[in-house]
This record gives structure tokens, sequence and C-alpha cells, in this order.
């Protein structure tokens, strides 16, 4: 039976305590969504990058081609980057074989807080089941939601609860009716994995899409990105809301710094 | 409409955020339920001390039989006090007209938290009711959960979760099916109002007692309580469930630094 810890913000867990464990960064919108399309469309790696210049140099130095920048800051492109933020800008021609350095606001740094953890993977909705068969086996595993400004967020929650109930399932075999949090689910994995099932129709089935693409928007990081009020940021919560899209779980090697399908 | 601002722990929020506002300190298990059992009692006012040495010294201050020493540490009755934290000690017999000066780990530090605030109430499920109406007029609501050695508890969690759902069911008048938490409602209150909602039957009632139980024994403050081992902390849990049992309001006054009955 595996540990679960869920933890609401970076900030509330040391990174001395994800020594020895298995964490699943969460960045719902948009970073870890993101990154799972990159990859998805044969990215051959998403290089994690704290700041713009470091990503502008990594750049300079590789051949002409090989590289291409993404990100966001303020939630916006940055300038002289390639693509901004927005999923749907990952595809086959734009990132198609070769490495993306990326840089965005929480979600980077999110990364960054799990040096010490022996597995990083990145987890989305739209790889949902596939990170969630990832952990299954692993006696220790975090949920490290990214937050917002430092806040909390209510898109990395829901995730985080729809992982604990798919671990809980699993493990268990017991009909959703009668789901109840393994022992061994930290205080905050057991409030995530209540509020995603008040989400859940009753017999366990996914919510619908549209619950789903309601529930993003109206968080506190979906409401950032509609407020930014530009073209394109609404399709990206419809792209955040693809569940299951991909069977793509990305892993970061702390050694490399890239994190690849795994 | 009110801005509900739920707060999982008191470092959370910083005590100067809550500068005008109307707060609800919540630590189920056990101090706010606890004061609200005293005062239902008669006791005459509680007032909470961080300290043992001063909760002493006010005793010795004060006529012969005029105050109960009550409180703990570590879960047990400190040695000299009268009391302990147990609901069913403070009855008419043993708190009837006298004051009680009450010390306690984790309520008397929220308490204090709030000394910038406008307004300060004690909500417990006992007064889940009386509480929730208390509040429903201000602008500026935030729930305060006294969390447990420093981390989220999940009881306090779920009662903020319960007065939220009351808020906005008495603001919109919509029947639970279709209960949507006001735009006013931080992370942390939708979050609270989602997981407390997945306890409650489809319909909006009250969950069974003995789930509400079985909740509160499994959240970490009652898993502390149950580890204990001690003969009647299984009754404390049963004590703080009955839920609307009083209609009595605890309310902090800073300036004198009583809580008397609202």
């Amino acid at each position: 039976m595996s540990t679960l810890n869920v933890h609401f913000l970076p900030s509330l867990v040391a990174a001395e305590d994800l020594v020895g464990a298995t964490v699943v960064v969460i960045d719902v919108l948009r970073a870890t969504t993101t990154i799972t399309y990159a990859l998805a469309a044969g990215a051959s790696a998403v290089i994690p990058c704290l700041d713009v210049g470091d990503a502008l140099r990594i750049k300079a130095s590789c051949p002409a081609g090989t590289v291409v920048l993404g990100g966001e800051r303020g939630g916006k492109r940055i300038e002289g980057f390639d693509l901004g933020n927005s999923p749907a800008e990952y595809t086959p021609e734009t990132v198609g074989g070769r490495v993306v350095v990326f840089t965005t606001t929480n979600g980077t740094r999110a990364i960054e807080h799990c040096r010490l953890a022996t597995r990083v993977l990145l987890g989305a909705f739209v790889n949902l089941s596939a990170v969630s068969r990832a952990v299954s086996d692993d006696e220790n595993v975090h949920l490290l939601c990214a937050g917002t400004r430092g806040k909390f967020t209510r898109e990395d929650v829901l995730l985080a609860g729809a992982i604990g109930v798919r671990m809980a399932r699993d493990e268990a075999g017991t009909p959703s009716a009668n789901w109840r949090p393994a022992p061994k689910f930290n205080e905050q994995a057991r409030i995530a994995a209540g509020h995603w099932l008040d989400l859940v129709d009753a017999g366990g089935a996914m919510p619908a899409r549209g619950r789903l693409i309601w529930e993003l928007r109206d968080s506190l990081g979906g409401r950032d990105l509609v407020e930014l009020g530009e073209l394109g940021f609404d399709a990206d919560i419809e792209a955040a809301a693809e569940t299951d899209r991909f069977d793509v779980v990305p892993c970061w090697d702390r050694d490399s710094g890239a994190i690849r399908a795994r």
C-alpha cells in the first residue's frame, strides 16, 4: 500500500521531505499540460528553466533549428521566444524532433522544488490515467500542486484528488460508492479527493467534459487566464480538460535537467 | 453578497489581513466545541490564555470559587487544573455562573491570531446553524481553521465547508443540487465546500450522525485523540458531532480578553 501526500503549494513541504519519494508535479493551467502536449507532439526533450536569460543562452549555444523557446511571464509569450504557454502551439510542426527550452512562472519553480526526489513526473488531466498508473506501484508518492502566485488554485487540487481516487480504487478494488481514502493519505489528499468526488457523477464516471471545463475556468488559475482576455486562452482551458488524451508521462531527469517521455 | 475566505491554517493568513473582518475561529476537536459547551452550561465567560502560568495567576488573584481552570497540553488535562478539554466536563455543576480560564494547544493560538479583526466568533458543529446565521449579514467573513500541530486537519475544514455551503445557500436560495460557490469565495472556501458536499447526502441533508462521527474520528485531530487511548476521548468526538445542539455563539472581546455568549 502506498502513502499519498498531497501538498496544495510547494511551500507546504520542505524539499528535504521529498528525499526518496516519487513526486508528481501538477500545474494544470498550464505548464504540466503544455509540456505533455509538447512531448506528445514529438519534442525530443523539454528543458525547464527558471530564468529567461538562461533560456536565451541555451538556444544561442545550440545549432540553429534544434531548439525552440517556449513559456510565459504574466501568462503571456516572452519577447524573443518562439512559443507561449498554450498547449495548441506545441505541434509536430513546431516542436517535432526539437528540444523545447521552457520557462513559466509557477510550474518551473515547482519542478525545481523536487530536486531531492527519486522520481519526478508531470501530471495533467491530459495524462491522468497514464500518470496514475505510473505511480501506482511506488511506496512513497507525493503530489505537488504548483499553485498560482503563491496561492492555492483549485484546478491543481482537483487533479490531485482525481489521482488520489484512482490510487485508492486500484488498491482497494471497491466500487466508487464505497470509496474511502486509504489510511495512508494525508489530510490534503483526503480533502482533494473529497472535492474531486463532489464533482464526479454518482458511479464514479469522469465528470462531463463541460463540467470540468466550467470548474477549470472558474478556478483561480482559470480566472487569471480569462482575465488576460486574449483570444485563445479559453481554448487553452479546453485543451487542459481533454482528459486522457495522451498516454505520455513526462519525467524530469535532475542530472541532465531534461524532461522526456517516460 | 459576502466575501468568504477560508484559511486551512492560521499561518496561511497574516493577522493584518483580518483588519475589519468578521472571523470565525474553528477548532472542532476540541477547543471551540468545548468553549461552546461551557457557555451553554452557564459559564459567565471563558478567558482564553496562551500560557499555563498566566492561567494559574488569574485564578490566584480572584475570589475562591469564582474561577475554574480548564484546558490541555498534549491532549491531556494540565496538572493543577480543574477540568480538561472534554466537552462533557463542562456542566452547570462545574462551570455555571463561573469564569473559565482556558488554555489549549491550537485553539487559543488561533483566537490570538484574530486580534486585529472587528468581530471574532467561535464555530463548531454544535453551533453550526447559529454561527452561520450570525455571520450571514457581514460583508467580509473569514473562517480560520486552527489545525493541529501546525498541520491541516480535516474536521476543521469540513466545518468551514458546512458554513460556506449555508452562506451560499441562504444567499442564492437555490436547492443544493444546483449549489454553486459564490464568486467571492476564495479557493480554500470552495475546496472546503466541495469536500463537505461530498459528505452530504443528495438533497443537502446533514450527513447521518454516524458518518460525521466516522469522519471526525478519522481526521488528523481525531486520530490524535484516539491514539491518546484514554477512556472518554471517543465520547469527545461524539459530543463534537452533536450538530446544532446549541443556539450559542461564543464571541471574543479583544479588549476584555473574555469570550461570552453572543
